[in-house]
């Protein structure tokens, strides 16, 4: 059934790749999945959480409703790759997929709408804005109602590390909470020949980062996941001036509440305890991040059983690896029950084995099949 | 004698005060000097090291030759300070005194051509641009000659540190080498999320700061005087990115060469194996400082006993503590015997107390009579 | 059937209890096993791996073999708990369970003799000495034989941090390859007044500590389990003496092969990197682990299936957390398929909730039951 | 003069050599200075802080009093160069040359008695025990009242850096205030697999030596002298078990107060910070030193003029180098004005030249005609 969709699912795909919109600003593409749900028959809602779309294919207003989401938005780069159907944006680019996410889920939709008899629950297809940009586009569509009566929610990513007509679902925590944290340390400055009258922000700045790589060595459990990254480190502006202040920024990522709790208060005692010690002020900007991914068991269960017959048994990768990156997916998995999967697109014979992100980042156009397919399917298999 | 002139070399100091000149530039200040000179009957020559003046007062061409160095360069920065004699050129000001090194050395013309009978030597005025940039102006001025049958070269700076109407003496070094260094870390850029596919310049460049501190703190004899500073760090974009580069700058300043070349070899050597240790690159430019200022016995009697006398035996700080700062001054101590003096400007009743290269920075003028009568001194008791 | 020989069990692990005997010089509780076995009829080996028992309970030579190993050394350390069965052997304790798990393999020889025409298999009884003294005991016993012929092997751990009358059960690896090492520094010793003349030996061993942290932190996957300890530093002997050597000692645990030859390569090579940068000389012994101690999915379904019935579906703990302690078992799951279980002792309102190597830790022995019957139980669904 | 008694001081020298006496237990060397100088017919007090001898060698008891003083002490330590006059005492050897400094001091007052008519003063001979044992064995001199009356006093050490038949004078500070601490680290021991569990004392330590490395780097001005050693680290026992406590070691050495001051304070509230960070306790036990060695410009005079008529203009090395080592000498020179000087026993023909403490220490005994000529001429200078 998926299979007479492709070509048409292609060239949607290809149309929003190029034409990227960053952001919330994502108005031509859900222009596009607003229509195509409208020429289904769908009730569709427009400007959901600011400018998302919502479409909903009803078979009884009573029974269960199970929500399939896609999130529309580019990145902030230029595309370096050349393909036919290359960003034409300057400073735009679909690097992450979204457009395939976006075209597999409006194919998902003339799926079902044209399986409507064998549906035994209503569905309702999401597709959200600003997934990228912290604090993401899943709140205000919540906010907004989309889960509203909703019994599950499942969604997708291409994934570049699993091989195309493959599928990875994690068992319990798919994606980290990715925290961000800003630390400026103010010292005193002086003349570089003169340490000794000057409080030295950057040997403040070292010793943090020296010092705090124990926390993922020795405090945090060796079964536990997480990761400390200082990302930046800003200081100073001419070689014989100790400079007054330093700019530490970075960013933590686990996946347990107690191991975030953890990290975020023992980065922020220790390293002000060092910039003290030397006399230093120290301020912390901690900024929460999406929650975690998480994929409950029943969930999981329903991807499970259709993900194996669509992909076939030993094409299903469970439990696939997590990754410490971040999805705004996880707002979703923190109100109802909730799979979010990992859809191979890797084919290295096609040369499409770029990372998400990279500025060549393809997909293998071949996984919209199975990709269409398995949405559809748990629908199909959803009561 | 020195004190008939006061008044006329002040009102010189305020006016080249006032109009700041930096680097080579300095045509306004040069004319000022060489006009002075010329008024006085001196020989002068202009155009020296670029833009710098020479004024001889020649007694009998085979006689002995001092010499006696003023520096004529402003900094480029804004003075913040309300005195009546503000600097008038935007982003330029005399904050490290240079305009009343210029000033008193003619008042020391004017002194010695009136009491020319009683030389027992040629006197030779230099007027020096750029001592501020590295290289300095020094190694123009000795190239065109200026050292040429020189016996002796004196100079002095004002200084914050020491109360006006006292003179210090250094023995032995009295400025020291000021060396630069840049470090080029490359590691391997990657997700923030995962950091064991990156390697990571930040935590490089954190470890090679902490290690290095054992430099100075273990590997230099407690009797020698050294400082390495780490002056900048930058690194680093945004807080999912592990950058790959990182840039560390920073100074080694020294007395001895013994310990200079051990503390340029110690962080090459130390840097490089840390960053190799992780698997990153490195490369260092390290950049030769000024040489010591060095005061030689010598020429240290001469003004010792003539500082004695103009500023009283108590007034006399021998020996004074010297600075790791540098000097291009230190060129001329390379060639001929040279006595460096710091002049005492510091005046807390007058609300005269801020260090060099302060935007409020200001000298007590009350100094400049023993100023001029110190440059005067060791002419008149040099043979 | 297992709840008859719960007294006798019990008798016979608190005799054991009360006689312990440390690493290969276990021949009384060695002469218990043998003797039990005998009494049962079964082919009885003594001396195997030097002083180990293996005892065979054939119903037809043909047939296939499972394996059932039980450890039988105690820990050199004191008890210090005050039970009624407390060790009468300065020195000597069983403070790591394997009484119980030699008292509970007797027992399973006992139901299983019982219950001999349903074996579908040969059943293997094997009591092997010395697991807790690094090389251990296993590789004698292999080279010995014991895994001749056999087609699955089955152990099990008293685990404190599981409930009585629950089961943990890993799904792959289930305790971790610990390796050790040992770092000689050598520096140049001095007088604490003169460090710039010596090579401080713990001013490189802190480095090494300090800056390795980061192999774990920032080297190793998040998604990988590692722990680098080290366990002691010694160097010096006053307070006026730089010394000239220091050393270190520590541990790699780790779960998969990739890490483990990272981390010790790593070790090496940052490590010399360190000390020869500070012109000090390092050695490293590096003294490889027991194996991983391995699920093999196989055995792991035997021991699930089983345990399900025994201790109901919700007392068995699958995937169970492994631990990054060792165990020689690791040895036997290196050769075939082989499943570890963590036996749950963990009773709060008895008191015993002591980890082992605790010199208070105990047993609850109301798990015999469960524990005698896990092994019968495997043993029957074998063919 | 002195040479007539060269013969029989060197054989005072050898017999004390060959029967070295630790800390106050001086009682055998203690007779011979007493015997020696009663013999003279001084007037000799025994006894003096507990084992110390007091000769007093009288003009006018309204005179003015000159002390000159020597240690008399040997060192716990195996002699191990092959001399005729070795220890013969196992465990025991003047590798520090008090056998020299009491030798002299009595040819001294050998030489004094005989010139007793060309003194202007009285002079005091003071031998002391216990030098190289914290407190030392000046208090206790002092509170018997060894200084009671005397307007100066004067000291001497023999020197292996100095060149024989030479004599270092240093200007203002000669030896440093050499303080102790002892850091006790209590963190929380566990299972080297399971470091999260655990608080790591080692990870504490390393940090605090690694960290305060910038104490002296950056906190101590360049021009003053300062050494912070950590001279043992010790904890741990085994490769898995995390140990509970560390220990740190070491001393910290300076010139001036203020710098003590900052540096004790330093140390205890950087190192405190660093425990508590990482949630360890931590105790430091400091250790006052001896005073600095001070020089006053009055004595060093009198040492200069007496000096250089001795050992000709050039062989009186002045400034020479301070030491950052102590001396307990530097209690009289906080009570009265006072000079210790370095007397040159190097000579590298003769192969010697291992420094004090070494367990191949020897002094060229030709410098004996040197140094009993100063001690006698200082006292003959004094009025």
């Amino acid at each position: 059934m998926a299979r007479q969709f492709k070509d048409e699912i292609i060239e949607i795909r290809r149309d929003i790749h190029q034409h990227p919109e960053i952001g919330f600003e994502v108005q031509r593409t859900a222009k596009i999945a607003a229509n195509a749900c409208l020429k289904l028959g769908l009730k569709v809602t427009e400007g959901v959480g600011r400018t998302g779309v919502v479409a909903d294919l009803i078979i009884d207003p009573k029974a269960n409703t199970i929500a399939l989401r896609a999130d529309m938005d580019a990145l902030p780069m230029q595309e370096e790759g050349d393909c036919e159907y290359k960003s034409t944006v300057p400073g735009a680019a679909h690097m992450c997929g979204h457009d395939a996410h976006t075209a597999m889920l409006i194919g998902a939709a003339k799926i079902l709408t044209s399986l409507k008899d064998q549906l035994k629950c209503n569905v309702r297809f999401v597709f959200q804005p600003n997934e990228e940009n912290f604090p993401g586009g899943a709140p205000g569509m919540i906010e907004d109602g989309v889960l509203k009566d909703v019994g599950m929610i499942f969604g997708l990513h291409v994934w570049p590390e699993i091989a195309s007509k493959s599928l990875g679902l994690c068992v319990g925590p798919a994606m980290a909470k990715p925290d961000e944290f800003k630390i400026y340390i103010t010292g005193k400055g002086g003349h570089a020949a003169e340490p000794h009258l000057a409080i030295d922000p950057i040997i403040v700045g070292a010793q943090i980062i020296t010092q705090l790589q124990s926390i993922v060595s020795r405090n945090v459990s060796p079964f536990d996941n997480a990761v400390l990254s200082f990302t930046e480190f800003h200081s100073g502006s001419t070689h014989n001036v100790i400079p007054e202040k330093a700019f530490l920024h970075g960013t933590i990522r686990t996946f347990r509440p107690e191991v975030q709790i953890y990290m975020r208060e023992t980065l922020q005692s220790r390293s002000r305890a060092i910039a003290e010690s030397f006399g230093a002020k120290l301020e912390i900007e901690y900024i929460e991040g999406y929650p975690v991914t998480f994929n409950h068991d029943d969930a999981l269960s329903v991807s499970r059983e259709v993900a194996q017959e669509i992909f076939g048994k030993d094409q299903v990768i469970m439990p696939a690896s997590p990754t410490m990156g971040g999805e705004d997916f996880g707002y979703y998995s923190q109100e109802i029950p909730a799979c979010f999967a990992f859809l191979g697109i890797r084919n290295e014979e096609k040369g499409i084995c770029r990372m998400c992100h990279d500025p060549r980042f393809d997909v293998d156009e071949d996984c919209f099949v199975e990709g269409m397919s398995y949405h559809a399917g748990v629908a199909l298999s959803f009561k």
